[in-house]
This record gives C-alpha cells, structure tokens and sequence, in this order.
C-alpha cells in the first residue's frame, strides 16, 4: 500500500458569513479536503473601511489560519478583501493565497462576447475599481455600481421580497443607463459580492434576456480546485481523519450560526470564537 | 473683572456618524461649549456586534475624548453603546458619562398618556432590551423592534424614497400588529438610533394620527444641556478661545466628510483620522 496523502488543510477568509458561499463552493469541488472557515464578525462589515484597514485585519485572519489552523491554502473569500488586501494576505503567509476578483474576471472573459462587462458590488469592491483592473487585463471592459442595500436585503432574509425586487431592479436599471450613456453593449454582469449568490435567481430575471449572470463564489471554487487539483496538496486517499469542516468567528458567533446556514445551504453547527486581539 | 470661565469641552462619540444628529442639538442648545467629537468609522456598525467588544471599542474611544482632548463631560451619542456599554464607558474614565436611552425614555414618559410605547432601534440595542429596561424603570411598557434596514437606506441617501417608504410602513406595521396581538394601546414611538432623525418626517406621517414621535438624540441634547447648566461645568464666558468643534474618526474621513453634513445639517469640514489601536 503506498503512503497514503494526508487530507488538505484548506483555510477560507471573510469579513463575516457571506463567503459561505465560497465554501459551498469548494465543498462540492473537494469533498475530502478539510476546510478551516474564519468570518471576522467583530470588524465586519469591511466594505465601508478604508484599503490601510482591511489590509490589517484581513492579514490577521490569514495569519490565524494558516499559523494555527495549518492551512496549506487560502482563499480570500471576500470581495473587499481581495480587492484591498490580496497583496498584504499574499506577503503576511507563506501558502498560496488565492482572492475571488481574478476568477471572477476569468469567468467574465469566458462568458462575453462583446468584451463589456457590469460589475456590482459593494462600495469599497467598486472605489478600489479591482474588477475594473482585472478585466482590463483581460482585455474586458468593466462598469462596476455599488449597491449597499443588497447585503442588509439578504441578510434581512428578504431574498424574494417586493422591496428587494424593487430594489435589485432600481441598481440595475441605473447600470444598465450608464452603459447605455457611456455606448457599452454589456452581455454578462458579475456578482461581486458573496452575499449575492442569494439574489441570484431574482437578479437573473432582472437583467435583460440572454444576458449572463457570474458568480464570483462559484468561479473562485472552481479555480481553487483546479490549482489544489494540479498542485503537490492533492488529496487521494478519501477522507480527512480529523472533523472536515471547522467554523470561527471573532464575534456574533450565534448571528452567524443563525445565518449562516442560508449562505452555506446546510447546518453551519457550532462556531469557535476567536480573538484577534482587534 | 471676575475671573472669566473656561468653555467646557464636550466629548460625543458614536461608532460612526450618526451621532452627529445628537451633536447637532447639543449645539443648539451649549452654544458656548468646545465639542470634540470621535465616530469609531474603523469598526462600525456596533449595531451587529456582542456587548463584550462593543464596551471595548466604546471604553476606547471614551478615554481618548477624556485623556486625549480632556473633555470634561461625554455623551455616547449611540445607541448600541448606550445600551450595552454605559456602565463599561462610566468606569472607564473619571468625568460624568450620558448616554441616549435614559433621556429617551424619560422623554417617552413625558409624553405617553397610555404608558404604553412602542421603540424602534438596531438589532443589538433591541436584543440588549435597554430601552424596555429603562422604560419599565418609569413605569412604562416598551415593545421594540429591530429595523436593520433603515440606516443602509439613510446612508444611501433614500431618505424619502418609496423603498423607504415601503420599508418603513412595512416595520411599523408589523410592530403595531404585534402591539395589538398582545393587547398594548401605544400612543409615542421612540427612535432609538441617530441616524432616525433623518427619517423623521416619514416615520410621523406613517404612524397612526395623534401618536407622538420622540427623538432620542433631541432627548439627550436636552437631558446634557440640563446637567452641565446646573453644573461648574457651565460656560458664562462667551465664546471659546479655541475652535469649538473637533471631529475625529478612526477610518473613513472621506465618507465622513461626505455624509456627515447630512446628519449634522452643516458641513462638517476637516475630519482628523485617529488610530485606536483596533
């Protein structure tokens, strides 16, 4: 019998519960890998902080996880956070780190046509214009809108709801006017945010037809386990010993295992609470 | 000549800048006072966190107002604050502390015949049950009710847009249909965050006729200027010889600088950012 691989050690960062999403993802892409999640809950929400802030307080999180939770491999499952912090995450550990923008971006080129692109996200994804950065690498042409509502929407639990209809429709009809202005021909809108994923069905109905909807979370899954998938933390010898799935939050741990089922589509169970010392 | 006094300086502090409605009245009414103000920007909102690291941040916070920029008087001009962390704030620095929830429910006394009232307020000042605590003090019953929603829509700027319309006729029904399942005649409504204010005029036409809306913030504007008139703290020396009115944020100056004037109703100027550590 050859020495059988020890299971993965996977660490995935968010400013709070949202980037469950990203785990679900992951969960479904490498089902014997064991996942170590850490929601900073007592500074979130980081969309409204300043790129020195989350900079700070994302490294903490990374440190946490890869220096005592041995995570082999990071993803930054926050917007914000990879579009201020990717590069501070990046130098404050020594495993891979990998954020959600640059997948999404992928995702995007794969799926237009016309080149243009809408981006909606939070107010500090769209000021640090990442998706706007990314995409023109790509030779893309990205229009990003901030839509600060949608994550108090979600996480009122208002997911169907006529104010959110409303409100979904107001963001993307304002976008769709600014493309028209600026002459876009937009056929594919990211999701920028991991709260999101959960509008998804009613922001698919909103956009105009036969335009594409991409998930930021699905598509920073999907590279993760393509890098894991080719990379020496390949996993072939079935399941983890230790328990496969490990949640942490730096406050609200029970706010986060009411919600955060919704993100995660199955029990979230207990979360540990941690001090970063914040 | 007698010997002029001092302008006493008031410290006021609020996880962000909502609180600045509550410095706006105390300006009405403490003409002559110094103000240095501080919104912990950095680690906002208070109104999802534990009472642990909200009596943290606010002592934080509390001290540097009092060590710092040696304010002789504090009013936590926040409502989360007031509720979960007045007794950590008190033993925290050695000058006299006023928060909103007291002076709003001495407010509500005043003015409720039925003695019962209803309160609207963030989840975390609503789970901590300050105000029905500080009610039932007075010999009223006070049903609260979170409204996550509002202070995204008050910072959007939606303050008489008819997804805030919606929204709020949409909270106050629901409260008033609770009130009446448990058999309650409420006749005030207290507005228990700082960014209410904005919403007032709305919030007045939606409540039922001849139901009286108390405004925290006014409240406690009131309840200070009370105390430090009968107080050697009171100012009969005319104006301050330094500038009367400091502002301070631990992140976001920008967006500071850019909505503060909306709650404070004058532009607020240069906004000094502070590192607390956090």
């Amino acid at each position: 019998m050859s020495n059988p691989q020890v299971a993965p050690t996977i660490g995935v960062f968010d400013s709070g519960f949202g980037g469950l999403t990203v785990l679900r993802a992951l969960l479904e892409r490498l089902p014997n890998a064991r996942f170590v999640f850490i929601g900073d809950t007592a500074r979130l929400p980081y969309g409204s902080k300043s790129r020195r802030t989350v900079a700070r307080y994302a490294s903490e999180s990374a440190r946490f996880l890869v220096e005592e939770q041995r995570a082999e491999f990071l993803v930054i499952a926050c917007n914000t956070a990879s579009a201020l912090a990717l590069d501070a995450i990046q130098e404050a550990v020594p495993v891979p780190v990998l954020g959600v923008i640059e997948p999404g971006a992928q995702a995007a080129r794969s799926a237009s046509k016309s080149g243009d692109v809408l981006v909606i996200a939070t107010d500090a994804t769209v000021q640090s214009h990442a998706y706007a950065d990314a995409c023109r690498g790509l030779g893309l042409l990205a229009l990003e809108k901030a839509c600060p509502l949608l994550v108090p929407l979600v996480e009122e639990g208002w997911i169907e709801h006529p104010v959110t209809v409303e409100v979904v429709r107001i963001y993307i009809e304002e976008l769709l006017a600014d493309a028209a202005a600026q002459r876009l021909r937009p056929d594919t809108l990211v999701l920028g945010c991991t709260h999101y994923p959960l509008l998804r069905a009613l922001i698919e109905t909103t956009v105009p037809p036969g335009m594409r909807v991409i998930d930021s979370a699905e598509a920073a899954a999907q590279a993760a386990a393509q890098l894991i998938d080719g990379s020496a933390l390949r996993n072939s010898s079935g399941a983890p010993a230790e328990p496969a799935l490990r949640f942490f939050a730096t406050d609200s741990v029970e706010k986060f295992e009411r919600l955060g089922s919704r993100f995660l589509k199955r029990p979230v169970g207990k979360v540990e609470l941690v001090d970063l010392g914040g």
